[in-house]
């Protein structure tokens, strides 16, 4: 059982603050690498990425926004966004409460192959670049323990 | 000089994988524990935060922008909601290029002291109770590398 909770000390919330502060500039920083390289959103390339990785390149739109960890009714009107680029398909079967199947269409399948090199590129240049083999590890480390926490 | 840019190797990109993707979930749950908790978005929160640590409570718009990260014309309307909501109060100046001067009101005031034990109750439990202090100490360390990195 835990005691009662304390509010962070002063050098806790300094990490804090530092933390996601940095943490939204870097995914800012990538999100415009993204789009400036490439056209698509991050949104796009979550997107793309999962399906890509999707057996038979096609999901749930229930399991996709659990996949992406987006509300459906946001994941919705997103990929009203990408059919009408062209990026996806939507097969509706209307009494299935588990929505519309999303498939990755040939043009979104060509937009995500060609993302993929500018995208590492600037994965590395931003992310992997500035830390030591040390800090990626912590990075690593961190990341699954908040991880563990959330459940 | 450093050598060519290659692309990040396996164990680097699932580490940034990991990292990206832990770092918007917990985003995403301190949000919403303070929108719950205090009726405040993280936009708003960001608002007072800056005002109520500023010299005199004030800020011009072009410094508050800076300040937070977001383009100023976000900004602008984000803060024309505030005010509406009486949070804060702006004084133009049309002919001064920095924007206008942003002002705490004494409804965002007493907002933003309401909020402050919820949100910081909120980080200790998501973010602080989830690391050990190694792990806190390396997530102020990878902050401070990547915002080096930035520049």
């Amino acid at each position: 059982m835990p005691g009662p909770r304390k509010l962070p000390d002063r050098d806790e919330l300094a990490v804090w603050r530092d933390f996601v502060e940095t943490t939204d500039r870097l995914r800012s920083r990538i999100t415009t690498r993204l789009h400036d390289d490439t056209g698509l959103s991050s949104g796009d390339y979550a997107v793309l990425l999962a399906l890509s990785e999707a057996p038979g390149n096609r999901l749930r739109s229930s399991a996709l926004a659990a996949h992406i960890d987006w509300e459906r009714s946001r994941l919705s009107h997103h990929l009203g966004r990408m059919e009408r680029r062209d990026l996806i398909h939507r097969e509706s079967s209307p009494d299935d409460s588990r929505g519309a199947e999303i498939i990755l269409s040939p043009t979104g399948a060509s937009a995500f192959h060609a993302a993929t090199v500018p995208h590492l590129r600037a994965v590395r240049e931003i992310f992997v670049d500035a830390l030591t083999p040390e800090q990626l590890k912590a990075a690593g480390e961190i990341a699954a323990a908040l991880r563990a926490h959330f459940r």
